[in-house]
C-alpha cells in the first residue's frame, strides 16, 4: 500500500486468541512478521508490562523470556505499558527488550483528571527514557485525551528529548482523535496509528485515508496511498470477517459515542455497562417504591452512575480508566448507587480486586486516596503496600520445563512452546489436547445457527439451509459406525468443524459379516453435522454426517 | 441545556417533509420557534438560493414571500447557499432577509480541488459580504474540507471583515469535522454547528459534548451542557424515532467511512452509488466475457468509478460535488465506464440535467470545461449561457392565488398558505386533498410490517402481533357496513392509519329491519387493519376493524 512504515502484527491478546482458536501462535507469528520483515516495514506488538500478553501478573523469568521468542520471531518494536503508568512495571521490559534486540516503546495510557497534566506526563516520559527507551506512545486507549494537552505534552517531550520518536495511539469512539492527531503532528509527533476498511472508525481507530489527507494537506511529509492494494486489503479483510470473525463482533463498535466523555470511561465499556443498568434497574425501583419515592428511568440511572464515576474516581486516586481498573471503578460507583437508594453508606461494597489496586498492589496510584477509604481500610485491617509489584510473582519457568517434559512435548525453536506454556498455560493444554479447537469450531457453529435463527428461521430450517450447502456422506454398506479406535479413552464422533481431505479415512463400518470397511471422506471440507453416533447401527445409504466443502469458490 | 445559541427549526427539507406527513408545515413552523423565541435562542432555517426549499427553481416573487412568511412565523436567521457556489443565486435571498428583517447568513459550499482555493472562496465571501450578509457560513457537506485549508479561509475571511460572523458546518462522514472544528476556531470562527444523540456522528455531525470538551481544553470560552437536559432530549428524540421516523432511517447513517475522500463523493452517497454499480455489475462482466476479458469484481468497479469521477470532475469544471451535482458527475462516470467496457468512446452518454448545468443553466461553473466537452456541446448544438439563472423562471404567484380563490382555500396567516402552495404546489395539494396522510400512513404500516417479517415473522404472525396489540371494533348488529357517504365519489372504508376518539361515529350498519345503526369508535386511536369493506355483510359480532389505542402508557 506504500503507505505504512510499521504494522502491529501480534502481542497484546493476539497470541492468546490463537490459543482459543486451537491454533499455534508461534506459527502465526513467524509467518506474519516474514511479510513485512521482506517488505522493509517493521512490525511491532503490545506488552501489558507486569501482565505480559496476559490479563494478570507474570514472573520476571517469563517476561524475560518473551523477548528472546518475540525477536527470533520476527517482531522489531514493544509497545510496553502498565494500566497505571507505574514505571516499575514497565521499565523491566525496556531492559528485556534491549538485551534482546528490540526497540522498546514506552508509553503513557492517556487519561483526563487534574492529576494527568502535562507535568504529570511528562515527569514519566523522562523516567522511561532514561531507562533506555528510545520512543515514546501516547496510548490514548478510551480516546479521552483533549488535543490541545495532546499537543502540549508532545511539545513537551520533543523539546527535552529531540531524538525520541514519538507515536500516537487514540481510539476514535468520542470522537476527538481527528484533533488530536493533528495537534500531536503540529508538536512534533513522528507517527500515528491508523486503521482500514472495514475495520476503521467508530470506537477503533481513524481510517489511513483521511490521516493521510489531512496532513499532506497541512503540509507534512506523507507518504501516498496505493489504493487499488488498499481495495484489495479491505476485501480480503472482509472475507475473513464472513469467514468467522464477524459472528464476534458486536455492530455498536461501529458507532461512536460522546456519552462517556463525560465521566472519562472508555467508549467499549458502554455497552457492558447499559446491561448492568438494566439488570439493577428493576430491583432499584422496586426498593425505592417500596419507600414511597419516585421510580427511575434508565437514562435517570445512567446520568446518576455517570456523576458516581466523576464523584468516586478522585477518591479512588484517579487510575488511568483502562482495563480492569475502568471496571473497579464503574462497579464501585455502582455499588454506591444501590447502597444509597438503601439508605446505607457509600463504599458499603468494594471486591478484593479493587481493594488489591487501593492498597497499592499493582502498583502507586496517580493520585491521593480519599481520607475516608484509608480510614475504611484501617477499619478492615488491610495494610498498604509501596513495594514493587513484581516481587509478588516468582519465577516460574523450572516448573513448566518440568511439566513439558513430563507430558512430552517439544520447547520449540527458541523455547517458543516452553514460553506459550507459560505465558498462557490453561489455554496452552487446551490448545494441545485439542479441546480449543473442538470447542471454538462448536461456538462458531452456534454463532452461525443463531445468525441464521435471528433472520427467523426456524431450528429445522436452520439445519436444511446447512445441510443444503453441503455434502451428505452416506453409508456404503450397512453395519456398526466406528468413528475411532481409541484404546486410551472413550471413542467419539468427530466434533463439528473437523476438517477433513477427500482421501483421508473418514470411519469404518463393521459390517456383519466381518469386515471393517474404510470410508472416506471423498470432499475437502468440515464437518456441520453428525448424524450417527459412535456405534450405531446404520443401513446402506444412510447419512452418517454432513460436510461442507471448502474446495468451491464462493 | 444551556449550551446552544442558536437552533435549525426549519427550512431545507423541513417543510416539505411536513407536507408529505399529510401535515401542516406553517403549524410545525410556528410551534417549533415559539420556545425557543421565548428561551431567546436564535432559530434559524435553511434556504437553497434559486432551488429555495426545493429541488428545482423557484420564481423570484415566491422566494420573496418566503421571507415575510418566515419572518412572521418566528425565525430568525437563514442559511443561504447555491450547490455553485453562484452569487446571482444566493445574493437576492440576501436582500429579501434583510428586506424581512431576518438575519442573511451566505453561504460556501465547500469542496476539494485544485480551483476550490481559499483565495476563491475568500473571493465569493467578499461579493456576499457586500451584497450585505452579516454572517458567512462554511458549509461543509460532505465533510471532505481539509481542516488546514479551511483554518487559512477563515482568518482570511476575518482578517478582511472582523466585524463578520463565521459559522461552521461539517458532516463526519469522513471524520476531518472534529480536527476542522479545531482549525477554524483556532483562526477566528464563532459559531460551531453540533449534533446530540441519537442523532450525533456516523455521516451527521459532531456531538456538542466532544466539541465542548475539546474546546473548553483548548481555552475557548463555550458554556457548560446541562447533561440531565442532554439526557432528556435524547430519550424525547429516540421516542420519536421509535414512534415513526426510525423505519425510515438507514443504519449505514451511523458508520462513517474514508473512502470517499479520494474522489470527493460525499458519504450520503456511498449507499446509492454501491447500488448502481451492483445494478451494472452483471451486464459489465457479460460484455467483457464476450471479448474474452477477464471479468471484473464488485471492488474492481468500484476503483475503477473512484478513478472515472476523477478523471471526469475537472473536465466538468469541477462543480461542488453536493446534491444534485454530485449525482451528474456519478453518472456521468459511470457511464463512461459503460462506454469504455463497450469498447466505445467516452461522453456518448450524458443526460439533460447534466447537460444543462454544462450550459451554465445552474450559474457559472467553477473551473473551465474541458475542450472535448466544448467541442461536443457544438456538435451536438446546444448553446452555452451566462444569463442570470433566475431569469428563466418568471413570476407565479398571481396564478396560485387564483387556484387557491377557485377552490376556497384560505390563504392564511401572513400569506403563508398561499406560500406553501407555491413552494410545494404538488405536496400542498396531496395535503389538502388527504391523500398524503393516507400514503403516509400506509408507507408507515408497511415499513412497520417489513421490519417484523424481516425479525422472522410470517405475514399470518405478523397479522396476528399487530392484532395482539389493538382492540377488534365488532357489529352490534347483523348488517350491511356502511363506513362512509359521499355523494360525490365513490364512498371507501377509512385508511390505515385514520386516528378516531372513543365518542367518533366509526360506521353506519343497515340493518336488514330498515335502521342505520351508529356504531362509536369506542377507542382513542388509529386503525391498524380494516376487515370488512364498503358495503359488505357482516354478522353480529364479527370483527370490522382493528385499533391500536394511543391512549395507553407504554
Amino acid at each position: 500500500m506504500g503507505c505504512f512504515a510499521r504494522v502491529e502484527t501480534n502481542g497484546g491478546a493476539f497470541e492468546q486468541v490463537n490459543l482459543l482458536y486451537g491454533e499455534n501462535p508461534n506459527k502465526a507469528v513467524r509467518q506474519f512478521t516474514k511479510f513485512f520483515n521482506e517488505a522493509g516495514i517493521q512490525t511491532h506488538m503490545l506488552d501489558r508490562g507486569l501482565n505480559g500478553l496476559r490479563m494478570y501478573p507474570v514472573p520476571a523469568d517469563v517476561r524475560k523470556l518473551m523477548y528472546k521468542v518475540k525477536k527470533a520471531q520476527g517482531v522489531d518494536i514493544t509497545r510496553i505499558f502498565c494500566g497505571l503508568n507505574e514505571v516499575r512495571n514497565i521499565i523491566p521490559s525496556i531492559k528485556y527488550a534491549l538485551a534482546a534486540g528490540m526497540i522498546p516503546q514506552a508509553t503513557l495510557c492517556i487519561t483526563f483528571s487534574p492529576v494527568h497534566t502535562v507535568e504529570y506526563y511528562a515527569a514519566i516520559a523522562n523516567q522511561l527514557i532514561e531507562a533506555g527507551a528510545p520512543e515514546i506512545c501516547l496510548k490514548d486507549m478510551a480516546g479521552i485525551g483533549r488535543p490541545g494537552m495532546l499537543g502540549q505534552l508532545t511539545r513537551t517531550i520533543k523539546e527535552k528529548h529531540p531524538e525520541v520518536i514519538i507515536q500516537y495511539h487514540g481510539h476514535s469512539g468520542p470522537g476527538l482523535s481527528m484533533a488530536s492527531i493533528l495537534e500531536v503532528c503540529e508538536n512534533g509527533a513522528d507517527i500515528i496509528d491508523v486503521a482500514m476498511e472495514p475495520l476503521s472508525w467508530g470506537k477503533v481507530h481513524s481510517d489511513v485515508i483521511s490521516v493521510q489527507a489531512m496532513l499532506k494537506d497541512k503540509g507534512f511529509q506523507v507518504p501516498e496511498i496505493n489504493m487499488k492494494a488498499y481495495m484489495k486489503a479491505r476485501s480480503m479483510t472482509q472475507e475473513f470477517i464472513d469467514d468467522f470473525l464477524g459472528y464476534f463482533m458486536d455492530a455498536t463498535n461501529k458507532h461512536m459515542s460522546s456519552l462517556l466523555l463525560t465521566c472519562g470511561l472508555p467508549g467499549g465499556m458502554m455497552g457492558s455497562m447499559m446491561a448492568d443498568l438494566k439488570g439493577v434497574h428493576a430491583g432499584i425501583n422496586m426498593i425505592l417504591r417500596s419507600k414511597n419515592k419516585p421510580k427511575l428511568t434508565l437514562d435517570d440511572l445512567l446520568v446518576m452512575l455517570f456523576e458516581e464515576v466523576e464523584y468516586v474516581w478522585p477518591k479512588l486516586g484517579y487510575p488511568p480508566l483502562v482495563t480492569p481498573f475502568s471496571q473497579y471503578v464503574k462497579n464501585v460507583a455502582l455499588m454506591n448507587i444501590m447502597s444509597q437508594v438503601k439508605e446505607e453508606p457509600r463504599w458499603s461494597m468494594i471486591d478484593n480486586n479493587t481493594w488489591d489496586m487501593i492498597l497499592g498492589k499493582s502498583g502507586k496510584l496517580p493520585g491521593a486516596l480519599a481520607p475516608e477509604i484509608i480510614e475504611l481500610a484501617k477499619e478492615k485491617g488491610l495494610q498498604f503496600t509501596d513495594e514493587d509489584p513484581q516481587t509478588n510473582f516468582p519465577d516460574q519457568l523450572d516448573a513448566y520445563r518440568a511439566e513439558m517434559k513430563e507430558n512430552g512435548w517439544e520447547s520449540g525453536e527458541d523455547d517458543e512452546e516452553l514460553f506459550e506454556l507459560a505465558m498462557h498455560d490453561r489455554q496452552y493444554r487446551d490448545y494441545k489436547s485439542g479441546v480449543a479447537k473442538k470447542r471454538f469450531e462448536e461456538e462458531l457453529q452456534r454463532a452461525k445457527d443463531a445468525a441464521l435463527a435471528s433472520k427467523g428461521f426456524s431450528e429445522e430450517e436452520v439445519r436444511k439451509f446447512k445441510r443444503s450447502k453441503a455434502e451428505p456422506i452416506t453409508a456404503l454398506e450397512k453395519g456398526r459406525v466406528i468413528w475411532e479406535i481409541d484404546v486410551e479413552s472413550a471413542s467419539l464422533a468427530p466434533s463439528v468443524g473437523k476438517v477433513y481431505n477427500p482421501e483421508e479415512t473418514f470411519c469404518y463400518i463393521s459390517t456383519p459379516w466381518g469386515t471393517h470397511d474404510k470410508m472416506l471422506a471423498n470432499f475437502k471440507g468440515r464437518i456441520i453435522e453428525v448424524c450417527a453416533k459412535q456405534g450405531s447401527i446404520v443401513n446402506k445409504g444412510d447419512v452418517l454426517a454432513y460436510i461442507e466443502r471448502t474446495d468451491l469458490a464462493s
